[in-house]
């Protein structure tokens, strides 16, 4: 690497690096998560603030495996069984999850003066949780072996396959196009397949014995083996149209059920330490302040994000009722965060000529202030919920 | 980022880091040094051999952070009075490694026909030492806190200093330019400058306390701090025209004055196991097998390196025998590792019109060379030399 460029990007990684932990530390004075003051850090010295890192390809990549190695660390600390004592619940929130923030986008779209195909792809985009923001918030609170964890964390995976299916039917409608159910069921086919197997024979056979992991000779082996495992798992799952992070997860949820995993939580703190504020920070320096100059553009951005929230609440909620409905509303809110997927929607419909710049805009900046939104009202929902100390059977 | 693309990304990752994995394995049940085999896994999955990766931006940022986090962790096991301890050795060992070096490299390429301020320009691609090679042995073998070690690292730095101002030397030469005697004073001021000042100023502050590095809320605080630190001198040492490396040492020998020091050691490992192994084999990706196919690019090459490795293990060996010829031997041995330095120099002179292609593409085979040869015969040196249990002043 020549050295000019070489002196660049590490004064980029040193200023997103410092940024985020003077924006945690503020924000965790003011009794906020941590990531909250990450993001807002990235969007002060982002483009359209101070301007002094510009997001680019290698801070992506860095970003990419901040939120790999996070959902990873938030797989180690969950177990399959837990999972599955709350899969009716998660399965509820999943779907309904979907289906709320689709309808109601639609109706939006359509009543902002789309045709219903089109109506379909911009509603498309306001489906599909991320579940990195609100997993971060969890970690960080102590909370991930809450029952409404176990219900989010199963709900984004099934959410992610839904998503990505909606996805594939409004594209598919564009033009006029035909519906082909034989290719969507296939798509199902696979990425449930890819979940379910995975998932089920990777834990049964770490559970079978993990000694294996210390075979290397590289003193840190079974960090090492699993660390492959989980860039492996999160390359496969894009493969199958998932998220990287759904792969991740199932990494970490696989060595979870190892003898190691307490060594393996405790060396992947660093981990996490380095890389996690490359994802938040660069996630801030996204929003594009500029936006909120135009009346029009504000307020447009209002409904939609007003939108975005309360459907997906009203989703996750109903989806979670069985829980009680403390419980729900925490299920709920922890479903609001869009993120990536809806962005990657939001371009895709801007290349097809679907939607405007504006809409675009619009769209990007909701998945930012729900990503926003959340871990502040999470964080406040949690603290006031008493903690169930069992996980009842759903 | 695209989902396209970020499956791309993922699997080269993925490719890479399981790569080393196995490299490493296979070395180290051969009894060779881990690195080596990383270095050779990067040579059969890059370009010239396998072509699973090519070298692109984001891998070549990972490499860098790769190696500073590297230095980071060699600097945290090294003391600041150690050093000194040494700094008699390590500055003739720095001085002579450069002038001997130097010195052979004009001849030869004056021998092969290049105008004495061409082959001054040649000669020095030839030689700055790469530490990280070096380092990383070292550090497998747990010898870095033998004497000899010291005096590699201390040269290492004197060394850097000693490139960065030859290279000012040469360019200025070219064309028949005048000689700014005044500039490269003020160059070499500053960058003595830096390094006295950021080593005494910084080890100083931290021995007079470090209870500071704990007062962040992050609970893993004196990490994030330090880790800040690592980056901050590490872009700035590239602001005073040295490697970055140089800067990451530094800041891993300050963090090595605090307290804290046993839970940074601890706590680097995890992020050493991620991060490096990406620089070692990106820098065996960059090895062009190709060259290799005609006899006189071959003949040329084992020239080049020959010379490139006998002058700097004698400018090394003279400048050590103060602590016998067996220390200074392995002291030569750890200095002769040429690296991205050579490379940028050899990429200038490509750029100037001063080398051919082929003149280039064997500067860069050399320093790749040198980095593969010196792990195993450095690992022999350590292996029949009896470890001295105390270092003696020099």
């Amino acid at each position: 690497m020549p050295m000019h460029h070489a002196s660049e990007i590490l004064l980029s990684l040193f200023v997103i690096f410092v940024a985020a932990q003077i924006g945690a530390e503020i924000a965790q004075r003011l009794r906020l998560p941590g990531v909250v003051g990450e993001i807002a850090a990235g969007c002060a010295i982002g483009p359209s603030a101070l301007g002094w890192v510009t997001p680019n390809e290698p801070l992506e990549v860095l970003s990419e495996i901040g939120v790999v190695l996070l959902l990873f660390a938030v797989g180690l600390e969950t177990r399959l069984d837990d999972l599955k004592r709350v899969g009716r619940s998660a399965f509820l929130v999943g779907v309904l999850g979907v289906a709320v923030p689709f309808a109601l986008g639609t109706l939006w779209a359509h009543g902002s003066g789309f045709a219903w195909d089109k109506s379909m792809f911009v509603a498309a985009a306001f489906v599909a949780t991320s579940a990195g923001i609100t997993a971060r918030v969890l970690q960080e609170l102590g909370a991930l072996r809450r029952t409404e964890s176990r219900v989010i964390l199963g709900a984004a995976v099934i959410d992610d396959i839904l998503a990505m299916l909606l996805l594939g039917v409004v594209v598919s409608l564009q033009g006029g196009g035909e519906l082909q159910l034989g290719n969507l069921l296939v798509v199902l086919g696979e990425a449930v397949g890819f979940v379910a197997v995975i998932g089920w024979v990777g834990t049964r056979m770490m559970r079978r014995g993990s000694a294996w992991l210390d075979r290397p000779i590289h003193p840190l082996s079974p960090l090492t083996v699993v660390l492959a495992l989980c860039l492996g798992l999160a390359f496969l799952s894009t493969e199958f149209g998932l998220a990287a992070i759904i792969g991740a997860f199932l990494a970490g949820m696989i060595a979870s059920e190892s003898r190691q995993r307490e060594t393996l939580e405790h060396q992947t703190q660093p981990l996490l330490a380095l890389m996690t504020p490359f994802f938040f920070v660069i996630t801030g320096t996204k929003v594009d302040l500029a936006l909120l100059g135009s009346r029009e553009a504000l307020l447009m951005l209002a409904v939609v994000t007003g939108i975005a929230i309360v459907s997906k609440l009203l989703g996750g909620f109903l989806g979670a009722l069985g829980l009680g409905p403390r419980a729900a509303t925490i299920v709920g809110m922890g479903m609001v965060p869009r993120g990536e997927v809806g962005v990657v929607i939001a371009s895709l419909g801007l290349a097809a000529g679907v939607f405007t710049n504006q809409v675009y805009a619009v769209i990007v900046a909701m998945s930012l202030l729900t990503s926003m939104i959340t871990p502040p009202a999470l964080a406040w929902l949690l603290r006031r919920s008493p903690e169930p100390r069992v996980v009842p059977p759903s």
